[in-house]
């Protein structure tokens, strides 16, 4: 297994880039192909022992800024470590690709190098988000790569949500819940109340509204949205946690005999931030392109790279690209059978 | 000061209706009039000791029920609880009505009986968020009055929030963030970026984009944003404090040492807890009808009945329906006055 890892993306490149692509490889016995300028990548190298361990480095000169526009970007910087890595991913290089970069130029660089699956309209990027449930996770998609959306990517982002979470979490017929203002059928804005009829006629199981509030109890094992508002699901998420883990820390500064507490509390306090932590999720996958991406949080760490790293090698190893492909092609299939009996019956 | 309070309305009415408020009238001096059926009322009031409170009841037959068209049902049915509260305020029988009801219900009734405030063109929900800031809130608006926007609501909705702040709060010059996915400008979708360039001329300090992991850390005063993400915000705030909560509960439940230490930290844990918990906030304020209407939270105890009584009073006492009309009547002669100039500079 093959992932290459954008060296210079993220807030912290290359330190965390190159620690965490030595750490995956240590741990999970892959070969991390590092794309950027070489001095930059070998200086950080050196401060690893990562003899045995299966690193490349392939150079690539630009980064892609987090101010710039991302498509213009990508086309412009055929040179970017971002393109150069697309560019192995298509010639089959590589199994996977990674970066903790700027998310609009991943998928503008995905589109330009690698191209849609045929038949998705819209590529859209996921994430796992912690559930209390037993299997622990619900795949939230789009988070973020399609501001505006139109009823049928909807569609398409549940049928791809619903293979994820099937290969990768193992969970038969998973639930599909759309985000909503509302549980109740009738409640959303006019993209929800659209799609619903759409996504009840899907391959897929789905359940109806969910409301942000029901989603880390395990209410849906998929939850469609459109970009704006899985992005604001996300971010807010995150915002809350930390005001939580804030206000007890404010706590704990205000009640001396809480600091004791704290610390007999310690695991407990640790396993629910955990819980939380985004460098656990292991990145976000970009799907609806013609090959594994996996775009990580851009404040990523070398902790956080590492675990998107193993993500992307288990997307491939649980094939979900082919798998949405079989998926499409059995629709289609469908369709046209229906199309045919349709003008056997008009005949 | 007189409060009118929907007895009939949320989950646990009447009992954590009336018991509320027995509770505001006796902390806070207030009269309140508890319309709904007469003799569920009355049982309720026999298990309370409120000699001396000033409390009374106006006969209301009908609720309107979650399932229920609110619109249809508000206009079909002038006896239920909402409409007779809402007459009694129209007629100047009370200076501020109560619910924790259906939302959608109370706003409905609030266009019949009230009306807007004239120049408003859509009225919107706004809630209290708390913030890890000295002056601990932040106000966002729409959280579900309008589930598609324009941005010329976007711009009420601003200004709004801005006069709401500012008296209830006492924070001059407001600062207004638009809810974004992403804090760069050129970030959002339509109609965060179409509503832009009236934001950056309205009479209110506009600072741009913020995004939803920032609002707990008090980027700004005022976020302002259409009903569907505003609700997905709320939500998913409450959603994934609970999650923390019930991740803590989890770990104490496994270490076994964390359980003494929980004891010794739960006067920092209840702070934290009460930081998030939405009945400290007082309910949410319906801005641009005319008059002071709160809606609390369907599943609101007596507690959080008790101080959406007191936020309705403070919005009465800050003026804050008279404030948004002199903003907006400011508004309308600035407007003209430029009007007149430029017609007089064209002749």
């Amino acid at each position: 297994m093959r992932i290459v890892l954008d060296a210079m993306g993220g807030d912290h490149a290359p330190q965390v880039t190159v620690h965490g692509a030595v750490w995956a490889a240590r741990d999970f016995g892959l070969e991390v192909q590092l794309v950027g300028r070489p001095d930059v990548i070998e200086r950080e190298l050196e401060k690893h022992d990562w003899r045995g361990l299966s690193l490349s480095i392939t150079p690539a000169g630009q980064v892609i800024e987090m101010a710039e526009r991302p498509a213009a970007a990508a086309r412009a910087r055929a040179n970017s470590s971002m393109a150069v890595g697309m560019q192995m991913l298509r010639r089959g290089e590589t199994d996977a690709f990674v970066t903790v970069g700027h998310t609009g130029g991943g998928l503008a660089a995905a589109l330009l190098y690698l191209g849609r699956i045929p038949g998705i309209k819209r590529p859209a990027v996921g994430t796992l988000y912690p559930t209390t449930t037993e299997n622990g996770y619900c795949y939230v998609i789009d988070i973020g790569a399609n501001a505006d959306c139109r009823p049928e990517y909807l569609y398409q982002f549940a049928l791809m949500g619903s293979v994820y979470v099937e290969r990768m979490i193992g969970v038969k017929y998973p639930r599909v819940g759309i985000l909503s203002n509302g549980e109740e059928e009738g409640k959303g804005n006019r993209l929800v109340i659209d799609a619903l009829p759409l996504l009840k006629r899907g391959p897929f199981r789905f359940i109806g509204n969910v409301e942000g509030k029901d989603v880390p109890s395990g209410i849906a094992d998929v939850v469609v949205t459109d970009g704006f508002s899985g992005n604001v699901f996300i971010k807010t998420s995150e915002g809350t946690a930390r005001l939580f883990i804030d206000s007890i820390k404010e706590g704990i500064r205000r009640y001396p005999l809480a600091r004791l507490g704290a610390l007999l509390m310690r695991p407990a306090l640790e396993a629910a931030a955990r819980k939380l932590d985004y460098r656990e999720f292991g990145g976000a996958a970009l799907l609806g392109v013609d090959g594994v991406v996996v775009i990580g949080h851009g404040r990523s760490d070398a902790y956080a790279v590492r675990n998107a790293i193993r993500r992307a090698a288990q997307t491939v190893e649980y094939d979900v690209v082919g798998a949405i492909k079989r998926e499409l092609g059995l629709i289609t299939r469908n369709n046209e059978q229906r199309e045919q009996r349709d003008e056997n019956n008009h005949q």
